[in-house]
């Protein structure tokens, strides 16, 4: 049967790959790459170094052309906007399992950080394995997330003691204007508005993070004030006009005053 | 200067390792390991194996004690209890670095999964070099969590198309008594009381799994109704007794009725 790989492949840090995901990218014959159609040079870059260093067998890389999605429609009509986008990308990778993969042929889809998170790959895959008619299985090697380097790289948790943390998207959190309810640790992602800007004054930490992995990292931290709400929007602005894109996620954390603790479970592992 | 590498080591399987963490492991001549006072022994072989294969370099292995934790302390005591415990640890990382480790020397905590999850390593050296008089620095190499590998083995992502994910305990879980507002996707770590059980006919579906990465893995999955909930319950007892522990965890999906999707961002990566 044919076999397709969902791999993982970090933040930006080649290093970060897995011992698994090395295993998996030297398997494959195929690999599928799916061009966005954007202009960041640096990510395309690192991608190929991953291949040269890791899928030592002869191999294939095919690039699909990723569908147009409107990023820009109103809210009401994203969901259908989505729907569809995602059922064109569906076709497209059913086309390249079905014609690029031989019978007994391994493929592989890279993933950017982890595949479990804000990413469509594992759902697109499903939704073509239930349409039928293209026999396959695949594998999902999990990845470090860039919630995972974020943290890393600022040296901290990502939840205070026994407490709860939530990963959530910029526009949301914009909406919510705040943190949701019971939650002191808030990671944002794909916060093209910059969410953070509108919290200041509410006794919130940020950890930010910028390009995370990758030579060209920036990292700032401190309480979110309005000073420090201007210098990440001035340090993000003039990054992504030198490089063209960028890529970005933060931490807000709550510290004062301090919540009353829940019980607690500080060390995780077995029990 | 000293150096302490704080390495996460993934969930289980030595093959989730990354090769920034092989890298790390390399470096440490010094390997610091909390004897939890538990009868682990797959665990414990688990991470033997890990540094046989990747510390070549001439290594000391220093176990320390963790101090005892009263873990069924009343919730009005935890937090205290929880700061004294701390404090304890932070005596014994302190001794560790001072006493094991030379001025220019460098060691490694190993920490299960990513060290920014349910993990008091990051607080508590954090505290150590607040206290002041051990001069050392420490770098994070983030790790393969179990939450990712719970979803990478059930193949699915953590998030629904522009929502959100909450992380939090199965004690605060059992609090609230279903899912917090506005999330439909939580994951459950530290749940010795399967609070699962309690949220049967709630349209949720579950992912359950324990062991993960290991030979042992068990996975579990389908609607949370009562059956199920009896089959996990009686799966994870059984393993339980046969093992002499367990690690599991889960991710609870409301997918029942369709909430109304926010705008959607269904794409990770650079924007």
């Amino acid at each position: 049967m044919k076999h397709v790989y969902v791999i993982g492949i970090g933040a930006g840090d080649p290093e970060q790959l897995t011992l698994q995901a090395v295993r998996a990218l030297g398997r494959a014959e195929v690999f599928f790459l799916l061009d966005k159609g954007e202009d960041k040079a640096g990510l395309v870059r690192l991608r190929e170094e991953i291949l040269e260093r890791h899928a030592p067998r002869p191999h294939r890389i095919v690039v699909a052309t990723d569908p147009d999605r409107d990023r820009d429609a109103a809210t009401g009509a994203y969901a259908p906007a989505v729907d569809d986008w995602r059922r064109r990308r569906g076709d497209i990778y059913q086309r390249l399992i079905a014609e690029e993969l031989a019978d007994d042929g391994c493929g592989a889809f890279l993933v950017w950080g982890d595949p479990a998170l804000y990413d469509s790959t594992l759902a697109i895959l499903e939704d073509v394995h239930a349409r039928g008619g293209t026999d396959f299985d695949w594998t999902v090697v999990p990845g470090i997330s860039s919630v995972a380097t974020l943290a890393a790289r600022h040296r901290t948790g990502l939840n205070q003691v026994g407490r709860p943390v939530q990963i959530t998207t910029g526009r949301r959190l914009a909406d919510a204007g705040g943190l949701p309810q019971g939650v002191d640790d808030v990671v944002v992602m794909l916060d093209a508005r910059q969410a953070f800007g509108a919290l200041t004054g509410q006794g919130l930490h940020i950890y930010w993070g910028a390009y995370l992995g990758t030579p060209d990292e920036i990292l700032l931290a401190g309480p979110l004030d309005d000073a420090l709400a201007d210098r990440i929007r001035a340090t993000r602005a003039e990054a992504r006009a030198r490089k063209g894109w960028i890529m970005d996620t933060y931490l807000l954390r709550r510290t004062q005053p301090p919540a009353p603790r829940g019980p607690a479970d500080t060390a995780g592992g077995p029990r």
